[in-house]
């Protein structure tokens, strides 16, 4: 199976490591290479790992064109506000007949319903299980192992930011110090805003309700309230009583809609859904044949996320 | 796809029903019905949800022999010290040729190696997610979604009775007055022992590790310890101090061995694995690529058991 890589940051170095590291059990060859920062890499024989970068492609059109790859892993870096350039590098992967991989949650929070049916009338596979949670089995589990389920709803804390804030604003320091916190530790980015105000949390919203509700949803669609209002005297009062404030997503089903919001809740600190610190996650899916039932992440990296890509990979390579 | 029941208890019926539910998107047909108590329903065109039954089948063999299913599902009632009558049932099943789903954990606990293999040999499929956590994904989550994976090892407090007598016991309750409030709650058997001394655990940690560790291990090769060392007292200290008591199920390789036990732990009552309450359940796999992962399910019931059987099915139909 040829594999073209659109991005070589860190989850696509780590991705090439565990693509050699298993190479004997899996078939898998890096073709490919494409970054807009370096230059364009090819050798039909595969790349080594340290792959010597030339020219960059005219465009992703003529990458495809000339590496011609079965899969193509789409990992550039995320604009969030939109799903670009992601969502177009999709498309031509599909127009050109090629399965697609994406670790990008901007295409599946901004575009899933078009690009899941361009990837169905293409006949091609589009897989995305990074998106949410890392690579831990959210989208395959449901996908492969709750079949005939409808869900109904979804709860999570899933932005990584706004946990490692509240802990800190917890022990005493301001939501500035523990965004700097969150920033030394590499989870936040420079700008720290799209997690503080909830648009990460609206992003994975709105790709999980996409997937699982068919909501046709847009992050800007999710009823959002980010987790500025709270004083670090608040969040230490709470605290003292046992609970924290977790930045909360929800979807759930409302006859024929999808109602989904992001917002800060009070919990107790024994709720499971308060439990998982950091990069840690849980993500619980209520259904109606399975009950509640969820997937635990604890402390993944992009180890895990090169990870998600790999189970996508092998998927796809069974299936085809 | 016809399908024969090898006992019909609670959770037999609630598979039925969910079959029926379901029988429009999934042309499954339950031909047969064998019960030690009721006797035997046969119906080659499929059997009504309250099937009338007639004189018993002389055996197993005789029941399949005569029903000719696809698939066997073996759920009678666990004799938890030596997986029987289930392997016996599972054996004769795989020796017609026949696919078999069991929601019994004896046979995997006890003699999973084996079933495997003769499984193999006769090229027929033998499944049982529901044997552990009541049919959340767990053994077909890390089949379907976990590719390539090697498991380290595995975390889990998996016994319901013995949280609920903690529990108790944390409001000031004897161990005694707990047992018999998980009794009343449908949740302890007539004798807890089974429960209280981590038999229950030191079985679905024998489970656990012959499938995701190829352990070949019994209950009895289990290092086991059971919660009756605790008096209400300390657990009332220990809730005092924010902490709990939890019978933990543990598995981990060492070197070519791999390391079973069962004992209480003092947890912190936010510690993950502490959140759970009653039937509620967190199961954490500690993988090489994955790091930890794990699944949750919440309040399962017998509802849930028969959605596993119903996943197997599907799945075994799949691949059929």
């Amino acid at each position: 199976v040829k594999v073209a890589l659109i991005g070589y940051g860190n989850v696509g170095k780590a991705f090439a490591k565990l693509l050699y590291s298993r190479r004997n059990a899996y078939p898998f060859r890096i073709v490919a290479i494409h970054t807009a920062r370096h230059g364009t890499a090819c050798a039909s024989k595969g790349l080594p790992l340290t792959p010597e970068f030339a020219a960059a492609a005219d465009s992703i059109d003529q990458f495809l064109e000339v590496s011609r790859p079965d899969v193509a892993i789409e990992i550039t870096p995320l604009n969030p506000e939109d799903g670009e350039p992601a969502i177009g590098h999709i498309k031509t992967a599909i127009k050109h007949g090629i399965h697609v991989i994406t670790a990008n949650k901007g295409p599946i929070a901004h575009a899933y319903a078009e690009l899941r049916e361009l990837a169905r009338r293409a006949q091609v596979e589009f897989r995305f299980e990074s998106t949410v949670m890392d690579g831990a089995p959210v989208f395959n589990m449901v996908r492969h192992c709750l079949p005939g389920i409808q869900i109904m709803g979804f709860t999570g804390c899933l932005n990584s930011t706004s946990k490692l804030v509240v802990e800190a604003m917890s022990r005493g320091f301001t939501l500035e110090e523990g965004v700097k916190e969150a920033q030394a530790q590499g989870v936040a980015e420079a700008d720290a805003s799209f997690d503080i105000d909830g648009w990460d949390s609206a992003a994975k919203t709105a790709a999980l309700a996409n997937v699982f509700m068919d909501a046709h949803a847009t992050p800007a669609m999710v009823e959002r309230e980010g987790i500025r209002k709270f004083t670090t005297e608040q969040v230490m009062d709470l605290a003292r009583e046992g609970k924290t404030v977790a930045l909360m997503s929800r979807g759930e089903r409302a006859g024929e809609k999808v109602i989904l919001h992001v917002k800060p809740e009070i919990l107790a600190v024994t709720d499971l859904l308060a439990t998982t610190r950091g990069t840690s996650n849980v993500l619980l899916l209520h259904t109606d044949l399975m009950g509640t039932v969820g997937t635990v992440s604890i402390e993944p990296g992009v180890e895990q996320t090169a990870y998600g890509l790999f189970s996508d990979l092998v998927d796809i390579a069974k299936s085809v």
